[in-house]
């Protein structure tokens, strides 16, 4: 059997950046861009030319890409010609070999919104789209609120595609703009678009996630026969957001019907980069990544549940429903108060470590891990950290270095330009190799900004750890989650620190005291110590 | 038309806790369970009594409900009774009206995972469904990995299903326990199961989100005749969670063929109170709400896009699917002093403030807002910083002492036994009337031990307020919440403080800093001085 092409048109810099609190730059838009032709998107869309500064430089600037590169804008206003609309000229200037224009399709949003008669605006698509056509621009009809539209009147909302198809546009893309319609009903209307003699190749759908169903709406599209789908990196849009392309795509390539039906322009081997891609976007807007995310999240492939946990031992594809490994993530089995010897077994296992089934020192490993998360401390989110108690606890963690004292400050007072300022200072006293080194930072970042105190303990302890220095330079904190919990019979504060190196990897580790200085100075250190042993360090 | 009822499950306290690094403890499972039971939730699954110290004690203390209170468990063992097999046993002690219990209906997974025939396990199912019902329990069969268990051997499957309907299930619960199903094929599985001889209005559906369809897969079932739906608060659960009954409700409630021909036990009325119960979970849970989440996020009636914001001020059904106070939630026009002005009055009339409706400080008060929400200010949970904010726009806040400077040290080193010990001290120089006072606090508690840098530091602020010192003596720090936020481009940290009085009143306040103790101090001092306003203290 012969698979039908479906494309993927990617509206991450257009429609992504509706979010609320997204504002991409024009070096954040090249890199997205790259990233997006990297995985293998068939078009993407750039922006607004013309709409705001920053989309106007972006296309003076959009780099070449082997995805067709798209612009976007709005068909021409009634009472000038499509060569005369500034507007339009605007987004014709950026010279991109595809141009997508938005448009109307529901009659109440033309008489109100626009307040224009039905015809004018189906003569607006019509000479939009053929301007398009004739500068030699694949062209592209965005067909706003066409679901509400046809539901109004299906007649005129078909009339409206029927223009964009007729006048010559590659793709009339159906769009739920408000996110309201649910996925049975997508499928229906589109199939009656098609029945109407708009070929499915032709027809693209654009879905919001308002009711949780913008992936749902996207497949419901394409098994009724359309053949693009517009969507987001991890789900950036307007509202609640659009379709997520980084959830879609998995699903396109690994499940039934798509998988042996529709060729997509992502080849297999480039799934593996899809949890990376995601990341990416998340480190651009400075965005803790989703755990629950499909496919990408952290917990996506964590096994929680004790009878779950145990039967993945036995056999992955028990609790999975695809590997892991296919998306570039990864398998996780947290340790919880409601883990087993076996899980244990088999988490120590993953880490390389090999322990006999009757090894007394599990029982004491769970024990330990129960009573210090009666102290507040939780293993689940924290790997690195289990992984130092157990090694502990088996005799296999090296001794690095020790912490003989630290002291920090927090100063806030006026400074000189009479303007309250804080500044924070750390002393940490460390001992390596019987050599006590006293090493003394502050806090400020590159602007002169105070980071505070846990920023400052954390270039204190970074900055001389002697022969360990080296291996300790490219660590960097990415993410600090504080909450106070009960330990014992007090609240204490749990902190939660989530690691990086240079190579991407990623570990957590975690500290509790109820003093928070303190928690999250234990999950600093757990962090340096966990990548030491994993660098084979040698103890000092 | 009679509609039909459809009936609501949820699963939070038992699936839900099964999402990586949630652990609810008693006190919190109460309040969750009185909250869905407020809203009109049919069922609440409590948990797994004998499975964990936690819900063992839960079960001990459950609150009455109108909902049917539900343990969960699994099917016996082979080789024993349903009388005699503890685990049951354990389950069936916790006397909840009703009783759900996982069983098999894979035959893969009956005899790798059990290893035992695949008559043993029919018996299994039969004998603890009889049992539960013996016992005049309301039954459920949770039909673990149901899907793929009807692709591999639909026979099989389906006599899993009629062993637990014959003895009396009042439900067959349908789960994709692993994620992998996508919507359609649900649908067309769940008409195969009710073709096969068991109705629907005995059918329930249990799906997972791991291709992010959980929710269409449940409308998908209801809409092939199932009429029980198990989901979760915000879909929390294992690996990428259950369906979102929060998503799920007002979807339901509001939209066709639901609306008009499915009863649910939620009163059209208690919908206002779902964003809020929303909230709820994430408050207990110490996460930042979802700003996307369908309905109940912040952004869910954000309109950002140009186009859009303009078309909503005309009629704001142009860009809503439905309208946000149905659903407890608010409509945001970023940007728009004139969105927000009549509720910022309505707010401020509530606090005894009476502002004129076209005062131009309305929309200062209102840009100042917008403007600190960016640097990672949330006002919605500190109402008494919002207070203050506004009162010194009006010119109505007395100024009562000025902090000039403070300081306040960590320090970590051996005692004299040899133990490592942290003190927290704190230096804070305030003028009153024209007054400078310097006091000093270490922060120890009752038995010696550190609680750190905000408590030295709240301990030295109110140590001397000179006249002001009475009114601050009945003052208690109640709670203290931390978040780590976005403010513009970088990682800030917010700190939400709430303080009570002898005579209970409570009060929030809000600070954020990318220092920790300087959010700490700043929320302080806001708690202090509202008080100070509140009890109509004078100007120093």
């Amino acid at each position: 059997m012969t698979k039908q092409r479906l494309y993927l048109y990617d509206t991450t810099l257009r429609d992504g950046q509706q979010s609320a609190g997204v504002q991409f730059s024009v070096p954040e838009k090249i890199e997205i861009a790259k990233a997006l032709d990297g995985i293998g998107i068939d078009y993407i869309e750039g922006g607004w030319p013309g709409a705001n500064p920053t989309d106007s430089d972006f296309f003076e600037a959009w780099p070449e890409t082997r995805a067709t590169f798209t612009a976007f804008g709005m068909t021409k206003r009634a009472g000038r010609s499509a060569a005369n609309d500034d507007v339009l000229a605007g987004v014709m200037n950026a010279n991109t070999p595809a141009v997508c224009l938005v448009g109307k399709t529901h009659d109440y949003h033309v008489t109100t919104a626009l307040g224009i008669t039905l015809e004018e605006n189906l003569e607006n698509i019509r000479a939009s789209v053929a301007h398009m056509v004739a500068q030699g621009r694949e062209a592209l009809f965005d067909a706003e609120h066409f679901f509400d539209g046809y539901k109004a009147n299906p007649d005129y909302a078909l009339e409206c595609c029927r223009a964009a198809y007729e006048a010559g546009a590659r793709w009339i893309v159906l769009c739920d703009t408000n996110g309201g319609t649910l996925p049975g009903e997508i499928g229906k209307i589109v199939e009656a678009v098609i029945a109407a003699g708009i070929p499915g190749d032709r027809l693209g759908i654009h879905c919001h996630d308002d009711t949780g169903n913008a992936v749902a709406g996207s497949l419901a599209a394409i098994e009724a026969g359309a053949r693009q789908i517009q969507g987001t990196l991890n789900g950036l849009g307007e509202r609640c957001g659009n379709a997520n392309l980084i959830t879609l795509i998995p699903t396109l390539l690994l499940k039934e019907p798509y998988a042996s039906t529709l060729d997509t322009g992502i080849a297999p081997e480039n799934l593996r980069d899809i949890t990376k891609l995601s990341r990416k976007l998340d480190d651009i807007l400075n965005r803790v990544p989703l755990r629950s995310a499909p496919y990408v999240g952290a917990s996506a492939f964590t096994h929680k549940a004790g009878l779950h946990a145990s039967a993945i031992l036995k056999n992955p594809d028990t609790y999975e429903h695809i590997d892991p490994a296919v998306v570039g993530n990864t398998r996780l089995i947290p340790m919880s108060n409601q883990a087993g010897q076996s899980n244990l077994r088999a988490r120590l296992k993953g880490m390389g470590i090999e322990v006999a089934k009757d090894d007394p020192r599990l029982a004491r490993i769970l024990d330990l891990i129960k009573e210090r998360e009666d102290q507040g401390y939780a293993y689940d989110g924290a790997q690195a950290s289990f992984e130092l108690l157990a090694r502990a606890e088996l005799g296999q963690l090296p001794k690095f270095f020790e912490v003989k004292r630290y002291k920090v400050t927090v100063e806030r007072r006026k400074n000189r330009y009479d303007k309250m300022v804080s500044i924070s200072e750390a002393v940490v006293v460390v001992k390596v190799g019987g050599k006590k080194m006293l090493s003394v930072s502050e806090s400020m970042d590159e602007q002169g900004h105070d980071r505070g105190p846990v920023n400052a303990l954390s270039k204190a302890l970074s900055k001389d750890l002697g022969p360990y220095q080296s291996l300790i330079d490219d660590m960097k904190l990415v993410d600090f989650r504080v909450r106070i919990t009960q330990g014992g019979t007090e609240a204490v504060t749990r902190v939660i620190i989530d690691s990086e190196d240079d190579a991407g990897q990623r570990w957590s580790t975690v500290g509790v005291s109820p003093n928070i200085v303190d928690a999250s100075f234990e999950a600093l250190l757990d962090a340096m110590i966990w990548k030491l042993m994993r660098d084979g360090a040698k103890p000092a």
